[in-house]
């Protein structure tokens, strides 16, 4: 399986798709420019009696759990019953799953009432939302045993969803298909919000293209990429961002095609 | 008309007024931070129960819908009143107008409930708000046609406000007077948050000088001027807008007065 | 007393603690980035139906009040009870005090109801919880006339908890001893949220140190200290922050034991 990342990175940028998003309110910002900074067009509205509104000028829709309320929740699931209605693929990053009670219940609610296209998280995230029992640290990935991609791909069929793992190598699959990603820079794990951002990042790539695991390795691959790029020059982890979101602005063909190290 | 931009970013370094915000979780710490830059003093509030009191100790306030909730509205309605019987100005950036009939409705209700000072928003936005009929694009800026500034003095005119239209050029109009200021760059079109920092620089400007077009239209200028500055040296659009905000907190009387390109 | 910031510092590199904040949507993004600066995980959930929870996993729990709403309050006071169950110290930033009734009330009525470790504020902010009248700024510090040390003790010992006062130099006291912080530099006063972090900062240092008042002298020295590294290449305020937040992750002992200036 051959992966064009590229090509679909100059397909948002030449498209510039909606995306919605009902996130955090740590990271929302870094959602929003991660968007932009690919060249497309972010919108974050979290009312229910706008979401479904909204979700008619989008091309996709991101929930992120990451400060989740009750009421967000019943509107993320407003907002998500809207999209499968309409027809637009759905990303859920079930960020801080494992580390209470409310949030793993409704992950699974939301799982539940309305189909998801991507179902998105670290490794302790996603093996609490497989069922696993595991230690969290919150929202900063935990130690979890056993084969990853195995994980990924028996939650992907439960669910019928493209089902993303994050971590080192990153892990993609459908279920029938799967894509480990290793690009991606260290620095990455000293930033609060690049596993929100990888999300937001997904959700702009499937917006384009309804092939979900190629779509989402496509996004991981760009987004690691602009990390490996921002390494380089940067100080720290906040400079680090700031590199990380310009590289991804002014990413181009000759480097995503060099750096690009995914195996299918 | 000759606009004394200059003049007015130093009564705001002097005076130090306190801007009162109820705005967008979005780009609330840039909205912060812009005022901060500019060497006034920030305060964002939204709790129904203390924005009259937090009114008392402003010399301007600050609407931002861009994730509003109904709640928010009420207490923007609540704010937006005290503000009135204190007589400091009030500054409503319509953000996402067009995108939803909440958002539209909501707007509505707040310049019919409460005199708003300056109605602040791009071409579509303030379209809508004007009463015509417009496709958008969330919160970015979708094509409108026809003569911007008619448009402007228009709606001045019906809500005796201070209209501005954002845009390559700015319109800045009371309805009586039409400034036009040409300062800006691109880049701030790339970033999230521009829009909204705008609104907060017009809010800074209105609470140390009551003439709002002749204040607004300042405010754009200088906030323009530093985006030509801060384009040389950045990489891509977050350098650029970290570069913006310490252009404006940089700004001096030979810079301001060599870039100005406002026509009145 | 001799203080030994940097060892503490190491200590929250290599427990690498959990911070559970309930905080501000101004600054939520720059607590969170300044715990994971310093190597440890910032974890920020402010549902009541989850508070309760997330603190089982934390080593520290930070409450600031800076966009205060009633709700907001009431699952601040269920994670600082389950955080005095659990026997970890809290940290409570008095943001904002003496601007509105409200913010006053809210922050009597949460230490009436739930020991609260570390009582942290500008003078102003500390002299009204201290049961001064004061003028403010918002969030801005005011001028207080008086003994501010004499202050922060009476307040300590009332309350039976370390408080601290920031400023040009800042006051650390548990009634009984009291340290004076002597580092910072003055662009930390240009940058919104350098007081937000102080707090979270504290937050971290007590995380891994049960001597209250060392830790909190501790955290702010090591915090001026990345201030005064990061002001000499510096452009304004925004990139002033983000050198800020890069030299605290880079922090090592020759730089902090050569620059600490902490009196006992």
């Amino acid at each position: 399986m051959t992966l064009h990342a590229f090509d679909l990175l100059e397909r948002v940028r030449r498209q510039q798709p909606v995306v919605h998003h009902l996130t955090n309110w740590v990271t929302i910002y870094d959602c929003a420019q991660v968007v932009k900074s690919l060249g497309a067009s972010p919108v974050m509205a979290h009312a229910r009696e706008e979401v479904e509104d909204m979700v008619q000028i989008a091309s996709a829709l991101v929930l992120n759990i990451g400060t989740l309320t009750p009421e967000m929740i019943e509107a993320m699931k407003l907002a998500a019953k809207a999209a499968n209605r309409k027809g637009i693929p759905v990303v859920l990053d079930v960020c801080g799953a494992g580390a209470t009670g409310l949030r793993d219940r409704k992950c699974l609610e939301l799982l539940d009432e309305a189909p998801i296209g991507v179902i998105k998280g670290n490794a302790s995230e996603v093996a609490r939302i497989g069922g696993q029992s595991v230690r969290t640290k919150g929202v900063d990935a935990a130690e979890v045993t056993g084969d990853l991609a195995a994980l990924a791909r028996k939650l992907a069929k439960e669910r019928e969803a493209t089902v993303v793992i994050t971590g080192k190598e990153d892990i993609v699959t459908d279920g029938a298909r799967t894509y480990r990603v290793a690009n991606g820079h260290e620095m990455m794990t000293r930033v609060v919000g690049t596993g929100c951002m990888a999300a937001s990042v997904i959700g702009t790539f499937v917006a384009v293209e309804r092939d979900l695991a190629a779509a989402a390795a496509s996004a991981l691959a760009c987004f690691g990429i602009a990390g490996e790029v921002a390494a380089s020059g940067s100080q720290g982890p906040v400079s680090f961002k700031q590199a990380l979101l310009d590289a991804l602005y002014g990413l181009d063909r000759p480097t995503v095609e060099r750096l690009q190290r995914v195996h299918g």
